[in-house]
């Protein structure tokens, strides 16, 4: 079973900075960090997963930058760079958008970073679609959803092509003939597309991973297909075992159509895990973050994920029909199945989904949260979890003290790091390069 | 007297991987750099400094690239990041390019590892000529040089403005009430201007030094009018103590006019110091580098500053006439003038230029090397030195436990330091942004 940790600022839970336990006025610097990616290597997960989003703001969102810790947001390359500092074996992803990006700026950082820290990086490419994102790139507005993905297209191959281009032997540094690379083993990648004109090639050596691990996030349909053919591990918000299952047979069979190895795509949902020592005890955990969310702020959170202005709907009638957005498809939909399966009230579906945003979400003992981790697995609903824990790094100690040994005494999940690089722990395969997949 | 360290591969000279006393097979990771930037912190530098290109090669360049390790670049941003967790005190300074980047990205990835090193970065902002680098991003050519300061003038101004845009007091996080920031406190740039319309604000709280120190290092008529009303610390190539007093001057009287505080902007020329117990000594180590750079090598790097193939030109002859181009405007000056001034031959000029690429070479005992800078900075000529050992780390050993002694002697440099920021180590002042000057 493959386990990454999701960093976000107190906690995943949207209100985890008003917890009695949290310490809301720490500056959320270096040492913050470093101690969290230290816990989380200690406990030997595969990696750290830092999410994005360039913006704070949203519409719908006033009661949401005021009441959340969304307003300032560590940038996740810089926070992966330092972290590869204080840790040595963990594995660090970072997010960066192909939307308003360029691609050689891109590969040059991840490639960079990964020779830097040996080989532990993994890119989470995704697209924006946040209108307050554009407003800060000379747009008016985003891109559609198939021109983002379009373009997200052609980026990842560039940004891949880039890294392979420099053969596993080329620097010679023959000190005798004052020759320091063979030239004819650095291969420009000449590339000429629909968006990109890139010539290449990266001044950065091949990494000791092949280069860096490539994640993805898209549920639509495009964001399937992209995935199906260049994503590695998929990070993915699921509710349903059945719904996830059926997401995953789909994406690795449309690996397999491409002539990908179905093994070489690990699907990871996000897990928030509610731990105690008794259920009641996980139970009034869970309720004590819950009970800290604002209705106001759970209406905001609830407009923002379904792109629409719920405010003047009646709070305590259901949800209404809307229309899928160019956001966020989906988290849309899972939305909406659950309101309809479990016949929510708007006010029951906003607390839901503003506590955790929809991840799924299992409270109990250490053993129920291991037996339903499991039978996930198992049932080939996932490769592993992203965990989020409510509130940090308390959540994160009680996941790592309770429940990993839990999967450990079955032999799901490893007592101590086997390889170095991030594609070790993951059991990925060496990237064929330009010569070979030496490294 | 300000100090900080050049970074640069396994030393400044072109040479220098081919020294017996360097191990040119490091792979040029984070140890490596690790132990540099502890060695820089130990000796209590002002800061380290890591310039830019991102793209290996260029025009009339094949020699270079096989010859030298420039073919291989660490990226600055990422190494800084990284280096800001194994440093405590020292400042940490990255080039990033304005020509083919986007100031919302630039502002937030400078702003944030602000944050996480608790003030101690600085932003080295450059424009871009290199036609390899145009090359990789969707160009044919790279802009004109007017047009690329008229850019980096707007592009500056919006990052420090998107910089300044929280009030140090904006984040509340009152658990009672459930606020956590007041927004009223966080302003929009809503910057509309001729190259950019950025919305802001950053997600990214004022910095413990209120904003990173902004580097620039143009020579030409419009780097110096940009550098006046934007830079507070500024890099150059200078020879002669007469051109960069006069340099300097210019510069201060430029910013003066624009109702700056002269000892706001700090000039600081790169320095090669080539020390030895005697002169004998100190001569010895430069010849022994300067034996290693293969004629064929001088020559390329010649072409490369002189933007002309200088490959057919006699080598025994002059310097042929030439005319500035659209790149390195200052430095071409300033070899023209060392080849009149000095009569040099191609050939001399080809190996004077290529060892330290045209920056002042000091080459003899700690009190000759300490004098020569305390006649710089008591002429008026410098603010400090950005100090480019010829070989790594033992260049860098040579300089901090000969001439730093020297200098400290004479209480002109620091024997430990006074505050945590950059800011505090340069002396320059906080800047006022919306809601003052606090931190």
């Amino acid at each position: 079973m493959k386990l990454g940790l999701f960093l976000n600022s107190f906690g995943h839970h949207i209100a985890a900075w008003r917890d009695a336990d949290v310490d809301a006025s720490l500056p959320l610097d270096l040492a913050y960090w470093a101690d969290i990616a230290r816990r989380a290597e200690a406990a030997k997960l595969d990696f750290v997963f830092k999410a994005d989003i360039a913006a704070p703001s949203g519409p719908f969102s006033a009661e949401r930058v005021r009441r959340t810790t969304g307003a300032r947001h560590t940038e996740p390359l810089t926070l992966v760079a330092a972290l590869s500092a204080v840790t040595r074996r963990i594995g660090l992803i970072a997010t960066m958008s192909t939307t308003y990006n360029e691609p050689f700026h891109v590969a040059r950082f991840f490639a960079s970073l990964d020779r830097l820290n040996g080989g532990r990086t993994g890119w989470n490419a995704v697209t924006t679609y946040a209108i307050d994102e554009a407003l800060n790139f000379n747009r008016a507005a985003a891109p559609p959803h198939a021109e983002r993905y379009d373009r997200a297209e052609e980026f990842i191959d560039v940004v891949t092509g880039l890294w392979d281009g420099w053969e596993p032997d080329a620097v010679v540094a023959d000190k005798a003939t004052g020759v320091f690379v063979d030239t004819t083993k650095i291969h420009a990648l000449d590339h000429a597309g629909k968006h990109f004109r890139v010539k290449g090639p990266l001044a950065v050596e091949r990494s000791p991973q092949g280069r860096p691990v490539v994640v993805q996030a898209g549920q639509s349909d495009d964001g399937r297909e992209l995935a199906a053919r260049v994503a590695e591990v998929v990070f993915t918000v699921q509710q349903d075992i059945e719904a996830a299952r059926s997401f995953r047979a789909d994406l690795k069979a449309r690996a397999a159509a491409l002539g990908r190895a179905p093994a070489a795509l690990l699907v990871m949902p996000g897990l928030v895990p509610v731990v105690g020592a008794t259920t009641a005890e996980a139970e009034a955990k869970y309720e004590r973050l819950q009970s800290l969310i604002d209705p106001l702020l759970g209406l905001s959170v609830l407009s923002h994920i379904m792109s629409a202005d719920l405010s003047s709907c009646p709070i305590d009638g259901p949800l209404p029909e809307l229309p899928l957005t160019n956001t966020q498809q989906g988290r849309q939909k899972l939305v909406i199945e659950l309101a309809r399966r479990e016949n929510l009230t708007l006010r029951q579906l906003a607390r839901r989904v503003a506590g955790a945003r929809a991840h799924l979400t299992i409270v109990g003992t250490a053993r129920h949260v291991a037996d339903t981790m499991v039978r996930w697995v198992e049932a080939g609903a996932a490769d592993g979890f992203n965990i989020m824990p409510l509130i940090m790094p308390d959540g994160l100690d009680d996941f790592t003290s309770m429940v990993l040994p839990e999967l450990q005494r079955r032999g799901l999940f490893r007592t101590d790091y086997d390889g170095m690089t991030l594609r070790d722990h993951l059991g990925l395969p060496l990237p064929e390069g330009r010569g070979g997949t030496g490294r």
